[in-house]
């Protein structure tokens, strides 16, 4: 060229690039290849999602459940989470067949098929709206995909809806899926409010190592420690079959020493779990004893104070 | 529940939803197909780019130009531009098989191989360098493939980049592809230097229809217009068997009255172009006349002053 400058800089080839970088693009194309997915446009798979007919059940017993399918395209799935990465590139069967079936859920005949269809939503978008009502069958579904950032935005939406009538409830979540912050927030809210905690048929459902994890904790409050000897036992019946193994277990946690040596003998000692069981039975007579040996001691000293 | 509200909102279903929205995940998707492709992960198209054997060339005289090959997924392209819509889900050729043929480009061979990969990469995910060595191939794949965005970026690029030495050439390109913001900075930059960017051998490889706009601006700035006939005649004999017959068109935008008499009768009458051409002949002789009279007036209107 004939050159000239002008007052502004020339172009000197490669050491000018710039690099151009619209994230707008990316969100575009992610809400486009969504919407594909729901014309079925391009899909190359299936997701079938389905009740609990794992291998392990019998399929003449059990009559198979209906599955809810889904077409999607393998490219996004495998680009949005890692556990699709290895079945649909892998040497699975599902990498080869153009369908992966989805069982063992929480609920029986599988999660709701609108949540399904928001959480795989959100495997191509990003985005998803979430409500006390879906929040628990996400959280599932987050935990199953390994989608880890929703799973932290329902961890972090739980916490803020935490509050006594659900704070049982979110703890037990929470332990389930390793949610730690919010494990420790609801413990927290558990300790501070145990004897209301307990007024609440939520509780009743806990398994044995969480109610046995709540009777060794040193800083719930209780009005008595009588209260917490209902609870075991009403935490037994509501299961008989299955809880009443768990009874002497729980029983060996109660402080007997801190209750009243008359619930001591005519609630306790009475009780069947109590009285068909050598440990407990020992372990209340130790109590009573301790209580009349403390009474003895105590008036004695009264009487030596009193001279 | 047992309720309870300790100081805090109460849940209440569904109006306390809340949406998540995380644009981080749509970028990485992104990255991840575009991963895929570069291991031919789930693709399901090939484009393949090639020089320009369209339809009009018969296959048996021009030899087939090899094609490169570049695999994709048509989810992605039909996301990411309304070119591949049409093309893969419609009932064009291309939808039924997995291979689109990409023909008719500006050089001979179609665009740099890594030019086209860096085209595709942007469709992919949003982000391409672009540097002054691609920028124009960047530009007409842009175009091709109604990637509006990029074009637009292309556009800023070169405003940034234009000179007196690429002034015409971006012009050029501006006016293909209408960027108008573009053009319109080029042609001020070309008419405020019109005298010089009329040395540069760019200025002599535009077509007609620039040319002709040039010679009818009224800003642009020379020495004289002498020069200006010069430089039609130095375009014309670039490539004389395509641009005599617009010899005419471009002689008659010239101000002949403002070109000195011993020009126009030692240069421009003697031109072989003019002499040949009647209505040039014509108008050379009409500008001398009238150079002859206006000398007239002005001696005997000086006289009459004298006296």
């Amino acid at each position: 060229g004939s050159g000239g400058a002008e007052g502004r800089e020339i172009p000197s080839g490669e050491a000018e690039a710039e690099e151009f970088a619209c994230p707008a693009h990316c969100t575009e194309l992610s809400w486009r290849q969504n919407e594909q997915r729901r014309l079925g446009l391009f899909c190359d798979i299936t997701l079938a999602f389905g009740g609990s007919a794992g291998p392990g059940s019998a399929p003449a017993s059990a009559p198979a459940q209906p599955l809810r399918e889904f077409r999607a395209h393998r490219s996004v799935l495998a680009a949005a989470t890692e556990y699709f990465t290895p079945l649909l590139s892998g040497g699975f069967a599902e990498s080869r067949s153009d369908r992966v079936e989805l069982r063992k859920w929480s609920s029986e005949g599988g999660p709701d098929p609108e949540t399904v269809e928001a959480v795989i939503g959100f495997m191509y978008t990003g985005a998803i709206r979430v409500s006390p009502g879906n929040v628990h069958e996400v959280l599932e579904l987050a935990d199953r995909f390994l989608l880890t950032r929703l799973k932290e935005f329902c961890g972090e939406f739980l916490k803020k809806k935490l509050n006594l009538s659900n704070c049982v409830a979110i703890h037990s979540l929470a332990h389930m899926y390793s949610l730690n912050q919010l494990a420790l927030k609801a413990a927290d809210m558990i300790r501070r409010n145990f004897y209301r905690v307990i007024q609440d048929e939520e509780f009743y459902t806990l398994p044995f190592h969480l109610i046995r994890d709540w009777l060794s904790d040193l800083e719930i409050t209780v009005d008595s420690e009588e209260v917490l000897f209902e609870t075991v036992l009403k935490w037994v019946q509501r299961n008989p079959d299955e809880r009443e193994r768990y009874f002497e277990n729980l029983f060996k946690l109660l402080r007997l020493s801190q209750m009243k040596p008359t619930y001591l003998t005519r609630h306790v000692k009475s009780e069947r779990l109590v009285s068909g069981n050598e440990t407990c039975v020992k372990l209340v007579s130790e109590a009573v004893e301790s209580h009349a040996l403390r009474a003895e001691n105590l008036h004695s000293g009264n009487l030596q104070h009193s001279t």
